[in-house]
């Protein structure tokens, strides 16, 4: 009796807790913004990192999700489907970093929240003045007030930078800085920095486009959080027409969203949050600009839709135009990071740079022993600025990006800090095409962190597959379908390309001499978590 | 006994006669490049130009063709199906002109042989110097025979130019000049004389295009035939993007081939000759050039494609190249006339020019009456050009062009020459858009030469139905199909708006205020040929 009265009970909780994990956790979880995974902070296969390496940009312990419901094994059945949820959870997914140090977050918190105060009552007395002005100039400009909350997203996604990534897996503030990036009001629109550095110069000497070219706009929202937009330039489903060199590629502000996904779904966490969004070009742009500039590239189309241009291209690019339908027109918009007087970050050469001509050769791309040479220079003859290029080149090979000629790194990390993978737009834009030469830096060099490798061969696999996962995360955005089946079934082609490649280095020089160690106990091996690419 | 002899050689004569109609004579028509009409130079219907109103722009008796089968009649079912055919055998298309004195014609034959022979010892002369200099400077230019041949094509529709058109309908010569352009030998290529003018300046402060941005080269035959090649610049089936200003627009190759053939079935003769042509941009343009500028321009894709792009934005726009594939280019080919000195011509603005700018508006688009000011204005006030506009007009509003900024007369014609129709490769991008503003000097000033109009009326018929006609024509080009079905169709419905625009005017004005007879007997009146328009 005893014995059949526990039976039933254990049934009854284990049938209340199954509709509540399928009606109400997960679907909770997904209407959060973002499927993701779920905090595991015992069991047997909780790693830890050696603080001894505290150099290497590392993940730290998850609990990103409010559902805290299993024990974390890779293949629970429990998690409803969700590949995404199940990776997320995976113990490669939820090693612990020690405690941050102050000087292993990029900012403190009362020095961002006074440059937030001051910017707020900035922002009050210039728009008084502001207001009085363009009522003179019979200009017409939305008044918006601005809110001051030390609680608010951006300034929280701020504060967690720190020396190992963007974010942190388990932080709600980049779920919360996505919404309020794709749904917050507009308070001004203006061009970015390095597009006003043209001073409406259009250099023409220059075979690389500049910047202008590519009509991106600073958005500030209400709260003062301030994003990147990248118009739309070719419908998503477009392709990049086989004969234009990747220097003059238009960008794809699809490309710039997917990379966000790729890069958090690889962990590497070095790309700032993006999200799509239709934005209304009339009142979320001309009519809150206060840059005589911007409001003067503003036109109306021959099909009455509004449109603007590039400023450096005035007169001669109309055909360049940006164009709402009548106004609304999506875009990327991107977090930007605090700012260089805050933050200083600085931008180095990628010793893999291509030529930017036509018919120019860099020497990496005739010498095959190039990397013999990168390896004896500062700073790649130390740390792991090699190993971080590696992670780069396979990043930008997923997407297939040519683009990558700088990359940047915040100043106050020194040498060893992470390097931040910005402007991805002209990935994704040949779906056929694996440009194996962007592959370089871990094809010449033969090295890998073994992080990187373990996440790469989970990606590998059928459960966990990269186009998978990849196309559920992008579910997630508001302008889904981000990228057309063909670009997602690349990925798990190219994934297999990079994992041959380093299977390929293996076989040559051995696994010591490539699989660089970084975080990992020794029982985790590259084979515990392979797709047996590494075995053949 | 005599009756039934005389009834079986009627009968076995016309067995005879139909069989070589439907198997040699039909079959040689649309083989000889062009199918048309046929010699009408007797008949009832014979219609002849009275002398003293010799001022217009009308057409020759045609014997364009070696069938002189029928008796001309509309209705006529031998013609075997052909549209065509029975169009260009209609009587309106086979109005004798009277015979040309001297001064009717563009060039005397002693002058342009005189000038031809000058060019071909010219040619063999430079061609000597240049190999050694060539040679010298290690360029490989392949170095072709030109032939001296007075018969040639090009001289002849040179020759053929007069007072009323560029060409007879029942000339053999534009079908042998088709032909040459078609296929003969390139043996060296340029940029063009505007092209040239540029200097290789980009002069970015206008918003209209510089002409280099079209990147069109002037190719050179083995006979030392000129024509303008223009690239393609965007798949035949595609549509201008809706928000493109028709300024900044693409030029069409595909355009300026149907344009030729919409001007020769509206029997204006006022396009030379055009064709489209696969040229292999190595061996046609690249090694028979002897411009050091063009040579620079070429480049290989990234698909391992020839490419070239324009001189005057050389550094900045190499997206704008076109590339071969991996040398074959297909474009359109227009036969040059007459060079400026021996044969000047004037280029004159049109008074409906639009702005040009985003949102300008000249006069003529704010005020109705801005034809009864045109109408006092030398040289519109007498004579026939505002006609000749009105013409132009409506051959503009049946293929979309808005971009008609000047027109072009032979000075040596005076006032009275007729307009070239010179450039039409920025018409049928938009099928589904009728531009209604382009039809503004019909509709504003209400006149029109009864000759336009009759033609226009009979090309609204079932019978001779113009997108029937024009896709017949184009299907005897090489790149067929030349434009897309929804643009044949456009057509139809543009002719009927217009020849309701002339129904307007005649219920409003008269008929005697509206059309003005040119040459036709009073027996020939726009209701004999109508479609009903007239008549509601």
């Amino acid at each position: 009796m005893m014995r059949r009265d526990r039976i039933l009970l254990a049934v009854t909780l284990t049938a209340i807790f199954s509709a509540d994990l399928y009606f109400i956790l997960l679907p909770k979880m997904r209407s959060k913004g973002l499927t993701s995974g779920h905090s595991c902070s015992c069991g047997p296969n909780k790693l830890t990192l050696p603080p001894s390496q505290g150099g290497l940009a590392t993940p730290q312990l998850s609990n990103w999700t409010s559902a805290p419901l299993l024990d974390g094994t890779t293949s629970e059945p429990a998690y409803g489907g969700s590949k995404l949820v199940r990776l997320f959870s995976h113990p490669l997914y939820n090693i612990q970093t020690p405690a941050l140090g102050p000087e292993e977050r990029l900012l403190q918190v009362e020095q961002l929240i006074d440059y937030y105060r001051r910017k707020v009552s900035h922002w009050e007395r210039h728009m008084k003045l502001y207001s009085l002005a363009a009522a003179l100039a019979n200009i017409t400009v939305t008044n918006h007030e601005v809110t001051y909350d030390p609680d608010t997203s951006w300034l929280k996604f701020h504060l967690g930078i720190n020396r190992y990534a963007l974010y942190s897996r388990d932080d709600p503030t980049v779920l919360q800085l996505i919404k309020d990036m794709q749904s917050m009001t507009v308070i001004s629109a203006d061009y970015t920095q390095d597009e006003k550095a043209l001073k409406g110069a259009c250099d023409c000497t220059q075979v690389v486009k500049p910047s202008g070219h590519h009509l991106k706009l600073a958005l500030k929202m209400r709260n003062l959080a301030k994003a990147m937009f990248k118009p739309m330039r070719q419908q998503r489903d477009e392709e990049t027409p086989e004969d234009v060199f990747y220097f003059v590629d238009l960008q794809r502000h699809n490309a710039e969203i997917a990379a966000f996904h790729l890069d958090r779904i690889l962990d590497f966490r070095r790309v700032p949050p993006v999200v799509g969004r239709l934005v209304n070009i009339t009142s979320e742009v001309l009519k809150v600009t206060q840059n005589e500039d911007l409001r003067a590239v503003f036109f109306t189309s021959p099909a009455n839709n509004t449109c603007f241009f590039a400023k450096c291209l005035y007169v001669c690019k109309t055909e360049y135009a940006a164009c709402g339908s009548p106004d609304l027109l999506e875009g990327s918009l991107s977090a930007y990071l605090p700012g260089l007087s805050i933050a200083p970050r600085i931008s180095i050469p990628s010793p893999w740079i291509r030529s930017y001509t036509f018919t120019g050769r860099e020497e990496w791309e005739v010498n095959p022993f190039y990397c013999d040479t990168i390896k004896q220079q500062y700073p790649y003859n130390s740390g792991n600025r090699l190993l971080n290029i590696i992670d780069m080149s396979i990043f930008d090979f997923l997407i297939g990006n040519m683009d990558r000629h700088h990359y940047e790194i915040f100043t106050k990390f020194g040498d060893e800090g992470f390097l931040l993978h910005l402007d991805n737009a002209r990935g994704f834009g040949k779906h056929a095409k694996d440009e194996m030469s962007i592959l370089s830096p871990l094809s010449q060099c033969c090295m890998i962190k073994q992080s990187t490798l373990l996440r790469l061969q989970l990606l590998a696999q059928s459960e966990f597959r990269l186009s998978d996962v990849m196309r559920e995360s992008l579910q997630e955005d508001s302008l889904r379908p981000i990228l057309t089946e063909p670009h997602l079934l690349a990925l798990d082609r190219r994934l297999h390309k990079v994992l041959r490649v380093v299977h390929r280095c293996v076989r040559r020089l051995g696994k010591d001499e490539v699989i660089t160690e970084d975080f990992f106990k020794s029982t985790v091996t590259p084979e515990a978590a392979t797709d047996g690419t590494m075995q053949r």
